[in-house]
């Protein structure tokens, strides 16, 4: 397997899957292609030596070689004809916006490029925190109570205070506050609305313990890494997300018992299922009195989560021989042939 | 404005978004393109007077022009440089696989490309019927009972017979039965699962009064068709679906009370909330007990259901001209730019 990683994209976190792509080049020792897409919606083939940031900063990317989607693969203008890259798999690491809500998803599908990497509908139920709780009732998974509170409509709380506010649509804590009192709610709701037309408002439940899960299936079997405790905080402001994915240093598993332990795999099957296949995901779960609540589905997790696993580099290996493969649809013409051979050519007015 | 129509595509449904497109260029009389995507993913420019349906099914529109996708717009090949269509916005008419996936949806969205269609969220949630199911909870819309089998699951039915058999993912009635007798319900099955992974199963309510509506939201206004009562059939087989697609001849509204006639355009706003701005869709709903129940979305209706408008090329006007515009995002460097004035050029260790 060669693997190309993409980052990038258009989005709050394109700075964000720069730094996530330099901590992969860290932990991935194989030969890896790395494909840029800028804020232009082009796409740029990053020799390994000039994945430092400041070379997307100051713009130098642009000295390097441009890439187009192309039949099977990203395509290099030659000299005398388009050549394909060597990547047999792109690593779909673009956080956030255009990555994870299946644009990039539908791209490659689209242009028959394997990828490792949440499929459209994975990204959309991911992407989308309304469509999310939605998706955890179907696949009777508890999850945090909410409620869904739009632009142009009524500020009315169905909870007690404190509640969290979240922009329906982007990640890595844009947007989100936590109210505390009253007087905090209207200028937390513009800030979300911002960001999106519709806010999803949750009870904030202080101190709560919290534990994420990331890994994947491949065949038949489940590849799933140390499980968590994320550093106690009310939750990740935006400068310490950023650090947070450039992680590369391996962490202990989470002190918790065993029955726990298994209760928080289940879930994360559950969750999983077999809407995630193809993709290394990471849940977050709440624990609360007992009940494990899905928080939050990362589809393609902060420097992919590598810390959580030993061989981080082989689940790659294994995740990208075992991707879905779309059933295979060739449109033939048996309906307009028979009706051309009863009626004679007569469909059309041309 | 003038209107691109995007038809064919990767789908069981590709011959009935020919016929479709023939049926459109039959009642817009304005200027219109044909961009016809093939079963191997090209794109091209079809003249007016080649829309017949031999001239795919004999291949013969592999001597019209090829088009790529390019920023703004479809882009042909000019003896200098690439020339861009007329055309300032597509009509999304790939019905089914491709083009009701959100993968059609998706490209045009990367490309900048404004078009007329379900965006990808609408699209992930009606061509999944799982997916509508939990969607319709969310917006607090009965629909008829269901339950989700898998390839590899028992087969065990929550339901009495009679009960219909779905393909979750495929429209036009492909692989869907009636399923009777116990001893039918295998093949029903074996027959959906030829075509998806996960089939669902519903009550079959014998003769069941059965609704359609197309409409669509332009601005804060609403634009809703004749109410249609289609024709009593179980369901439309493919044959008849195929014909209906092409369907150009206006229908006359349902013969049914005012109250009811509210009450289903209510149901019908209900669906389409935010969600499928952008689109012209039919929802079709069941009449049981009084109660109004969620039947199927069709985000891309065939021939976009003209026949139910009188001023149809008008409604398309007005659609194009309030298409939802995503919010602007403008990557920057801030926290690289902060890092590296903190530390020097640090990040990254090329």
């Amino acid at each position: 397997m060669k693997l190309a990683i993409l980052f990038g994209g258009v989005s709050y976190e394109h700075e964000i899957s720069i730094v996530s792509a330099i901590a992969l080049k860290k932990v991935l020792s194989g030969p890896l292609d790395f494909i840029f897409l800028d804020a232009e919606g082009g796409f740029w083939h990053i020799p390994a030596d000039k994945m430092k940031s400041n070379h997307f900063s100051t713009g130098a990317y642009k000295k390097n070689d441009p890439l187009a989607l192309g039949r099977g693969g990203f395509k290099k203008r030659g000299l005398l004809k388009a050549k394909r890259l060597e990547a047999d798999t792109v690593l779909n690491l673009v956080h956030g916006g255009q990555g994870e809500d299946g644009t990039v998803a539908s791209l490659l599908e689209f242009f028959d490029i394997p990828y490792i990497g949440p499929r459209r509908e994975a990204s959309v139920v991911s992407a989308n925190k309304w469509l999310t709780k939605l998706y955890a009732e179907g696949v009777e998974m508890p999850a945090v109570d909410w409620q869904l509170l739009r632009i142009d409509g009524p500020r009315a709380l169905d909870f007690d205070l404190p509640v969290i506010v979240k922009p329906l649509r982007l990640g890595s804590s844009i947007g989100v506050s936590v109210v505390r009192k009253p007087e905090e709610l209207d200028f937390a709701l513009d800030v979300a609305f911002e960001f999106d037309d519709e806010v999803l408002v949750e009870p904030f439940i202080e101190g709560i313990a919290e534990y994420n899960l990331a890994g994947c299936r491949v065949g038949d079997e489940w590849v799933i890494g140390r499980i968590e405790a994320p550093r106690k905080k009310e939750f990740l402001d935006f400068d310490q997300k950023y650090l947070d994915f450039g992680r590369t240093e391996g962490v202990q598993e989470a002190d918790i018992d065993a029955t726990l332990k298994a209760d928080l795999i289940d879930a994360f099957k559950k969750v999983y299922a077999h809407t995630f296949e193809g993709a290394l995901i990471r849940c977050d779960f709440f624990v609360a009195s007992g009940e494990i609540l899905l928080n939050e589905i990362n589809p393609i997790p902060g420097s992919m989560a590598n810390y959580l696993f030993d061989d981080f580099a082989g689940v790659l290996e294994r995740l990208s021989s075992h991707l879905p493969k779309p059933r295979a649809i060739r449109p033939d013409y048996a309906y307009i042939e028979k009706v051309q051979s009863a009626k004679g050519p007569k469909i059309g007015n041309g």
